[in-house]
C-alpha cells in the first residue's frame, strides 16, 4: 500500500487508550536541570504497532506545545464524529510513520494537562493541585521523563524521534542527552534556540494569563479559572500558528454575518470571530498554569549554549545520528534561517542531514496539516536508516 | 543649510504650543460615517513654520495611532530632559518638512485621548466621559474633522499630507475624500486596506483591555483603570511594530538581571523586560478606551471598497495628485508587497507616484527612527511639488 493512496485514511492507526506509568520506584524523585526535585511523576502516553522482538523499530514522537499523548486514532468510546488523534495523516499502516513496521510512542509532556505530571496535579506533599509550587521544568527534563518511560518500556533504541515546534526541541534535546539510543531524528518547523521574537510572543502570553485576577498567582484549581487571560493567550499563540498569506487566503477581509460594519466592538471580521472561538475552545481543554510552564521551557531552550558553557555542538552531539531537518516557507516562528543555522551546526560536527523546505502558505501549523509530502519524505527517510 | 547637516539637530522646530479648537458653530455636530453625530468637538493641534501669504505652503502631518498632535520640538515648560516631538528628525528648518518653506500642522486624532475630543472627553449630554456612547468613528471621520481645523485656520489647499501607520490612512483618506485639496500625498509604512493578520492583531489587543475587569464595559473614569488589559495590549502592539531581524539584534537572548535563568515567572530576558516596560509606560499616557476605538477605525479602514460599492479607485482619486509612496523592507504589519497593491491601483487610476522602499531592519516602527534617508527623499519630492 503506498503512502499516496493511504495517508488520509483517517483513524486507520485503529482504536487506541490513553495508558499511564507512575515512576515512583525509590528514589521516586525526579532532579530537574533548576535542581528542584520532582515526583513521584506519572506519564500518560499511547502507542500504536508492535514493538518488534528485536526491540529495535520504536519511534518516538515529540507533540508541540498544545499536543498530548494521543497522535492518532480514535479512543474505543469516542463519539462518531471525534476528531483523530493530531498526527493521524502522519501515523497509520503506510504512513509516514509507518505502524505496519514501526512501534509508535507519544507521551505527554511534563508540565502538560493531559495526564502526565503538571502544574495541575496534585502535590503529594500537599495533597492540592501544585499550581506555581510546581517546579520550572526544561525541555531537558521533558526528555528525562520520555526517558524513565522508555526504560520502563524497555526500549533502549529509537529507530526515530521526530515531532514539531517545541516538539521539534525535544527531538534536539534526545540527541544531546542520549545520542547513543538515536538512530535518526526528524526536527521539523522547530529552531535550535528560541528567537527574541518567539520568547517575545510567549511573555505577551504569559502576561495575558497572570494579568487576569482569577488566576491568582496559579491558585484557581477550587474556583473559577482563568479563562478570559487564557482565551487572550491563545488568541496570540494562533495569529503566530498562521501566516499572512493563510489569513489572506481564508479570512481576507470577510465579514463574520452582516453586509455591514457594526461600528461596534462585536464581531465584524470573520478572522476576529475566529480567533475568539479558538480562545474560547482552548479553555475547555487546557490548563493556564501549563501555558506558563511550557512557554517558559520553551524560552530557555538553547541547543548551543548549555552548561557547562564552553560545550560546542561537537561536543554534545557525539554519535553519527541521521538527521532529516524540515521547516515550511511561511513560517515565521520559526523560520526557515533558523533551520538552516541548525543544519550548519550539524554540518560542522560533521554529521549526516539531509534537509527539506517545504512550499506551503499555511504558517508554523504547516507540519500538522494532512500533506502527502511531509508523509513521503519521513517514510523514505526513515527507510534509509539502518536498524542497527 | 543641507539636510544632512541638520536633521539630528534635536528641537530645531523650537518651542511650540499645543492650541485647541472647539467646532461649536451650528449645527456644532459632524455626522460621522456610522451615521451617528458628535459634537461640539474640540481638535488639539501645533503648528511650526508659517503660513504664507498665499497660503500655499501647509503641509498636514497625520499621526499613527499612540501618536499625538505633538510632532517636533518641545513645549515651552518641558524640563531639559524631555524628548521633543515624535518626528523631531523631520520637522525644523532644513528638514525633510522644511519649516523655512512650509506651514506644517498636526492634529491629535478624533478618538484620540491627547487633546482632541475622544471617549475620555466629557460628554456634554450627560457631563461625564463619552466611555463606550462615544460614537464609532472611521479614518474619514478624522479627515472630516481635520477639514474643520483647516478651514478654521483658513487653508484650503495642501502642499502636502504625509504620515505613517494610520497616518497613511488618513494620507490616503485625504485624497479621496478632498483630491482638490491636496497637491501631494506621501503615505508612509501603510497599507490601503487592513489585512487579516493586522485586524487580528488589533483584536488581540482589543480583547485584552475588554477582558480586564477593571474595563467595566468602558465605564472607568471615576474609579481603577484597565492598567493591566491596556499593558498587554501594548505588549502585543510592540512586537508587530519591532521585526525579527531588530529583536535579534537589540536583545536576541540576552538576560535582563542575571547570571541565570530564574526557573520562575519574573523577567529572565532582557526583551521581557522591555515589553513590560513598554507596557507600563503606556498605561501612564493613554486611554484604554481610545485604543479600542482607533484599532477599530483602522480595521474598518478600506480604500477600494467603499460605500457607494461600485466605485473603482478611478471614481475616488479623482485629482492629479502626486504620490510619494515608502514602505520599508522589515515591515511585516504592511509589508512592501501591500505598498505595491497601492502603487498598481494609483497607476491604473493615471496619478504621478514615486516608490521607495527603504532597507531598514527595525520594522514597521522605522518611519519613526530618525534616519538621513526619510527626510531627504521627502525634502527632495516636495521642491518638486508645483504650488499651484
Amino acid at each position: 500500500m503506498s503512502i499516496e493512496e493511504t495517508y488520509l485514511e483517517v483513524g486507520s492507526a485503529g482504536a487506541v487508550e490513553k495508558q499511564f506509568y507512575t515512576y515512583a520506584e525509590p528514589p521516586g524523585e525526579m532532579i530537574l536541570e533548576s535542581g528542584a526535585s520532582l515526583g513521584p511523576i506519572t506519564i500518560a502516553y499511547e502507542t500504536w504497532g508492535e514493538l518488534s522482538a528485536k526491540r529495535d523499530n520504536a519511534v518516538l514522537v515529540a507533540h508541540a506545545f498544545s499536543g498530548d499523548s494521543h497522535a492518532a486514532g480514535f479512543y474505543p468510546d469516542e463519539p462518531k464524529d471525534a476528531k483523530p488523534g493530531w498526527w493521524d495523516s502522519m501515523i497509520g499502516p503506510g504512513k509516514g510513520l509507518d505502524t505496519d513496521k514501526y512501534f509508535v510512542i507519544c507521551a505527554n509532556i511534563l508540565g502538560g494537562c493531559m495526564g502526565t505530571t503538571g502544574p495541575s496535579s496534585i502535590n503529594p506533599k500537599t495533597g492540592a493541585p501544585y499550581g506555581l509550587d510546581f517546579p520550572m521544568m526544561t525541555v531537558g527534563d521533558i526528555i528525562e521523563s520520555q526517558k524513565i518511560l522508555l526504560d520502563h518500556l524497555g526500549i533502549s533504541s529509537l529507530h526515530t524521534v521526530t515531532g514539531g515546534s517545541v516538539g521539534g526541541m525535544q527531538v534536539l534535546e534526545w540527541c544531546v542527552r542520549y545520542p547513543e539510543m538515536v538512530r535518526s531524528a526528524i526536527p521539523i518547523a522547530t529552531t535550535m534556540r528560541h528567537s527574541a521574537l518567539a520568547i517575545a510572543f510567549n511573555e505577551v502570553a504569559r502576561q495575558a494569563i497572570m494579568v487576569d485576577p482569577k488566576w491568582n498567582r496559579g491558585n484557581y484549581y477550587d474556583s473559577e479559572k482563568p479563562d478570559l487571560g487564557l482565551s487572550v493567550a491563545r488568541m496570540i499563540g494562533h495569529v503566530t500558528y498562521l501566516s499572512d498569506e493563510a489569513m489572506r487566503r481564508k479570512f481576507g477581509r470577510k465579514l463574520q454575518n452582516k453586509a455591514n460594519f457594526s461600528y461596534g466592538f462585536d464581531v465584524d471580521f470573520m478572522v476576529e470571530s475566529y480567533l475568539r472561538y479558538q480562545g474560547s475552545q482552548f479553555v475547555k481543554r487546557f490548563d493556564a498554569n501549563s501555558v506558563l510552564y511550557i512557554t517558559k521551557a520553551a524560552d530557555y531552550f538553547d541547543l548551543v549554549n548549555r552548561e557547562p558553557p564552553a560545550k560546542s555542538i561537537q561536543d554534545i552531539l557525539a554519535m553519527p545520528i541521521k538527521f532529516l531537518v524540515i521547516s515550511y516557507t511561511s513560517d515565521w516562528l520559526y523560520p526557515t534561517y533558523q533551520a538552516k543555522e541548525l543544519i550548519q551546526a550539524l554540518k560542522r560536527a560533521d554529521l549526516d542531514v539531509s534537509f527539506c523546505e517545504i512550499e506551503a502558505d499555511c504558517g508554523h501549523d504547516a507540519f500538522l496539516i494532512p500533506d502527502k509530502r511531509l508523509g513521503t519524505l519521513i517514510g523514505g527517510f526513515l527507510d534509509g536508516v539502518p536498524r542497527n
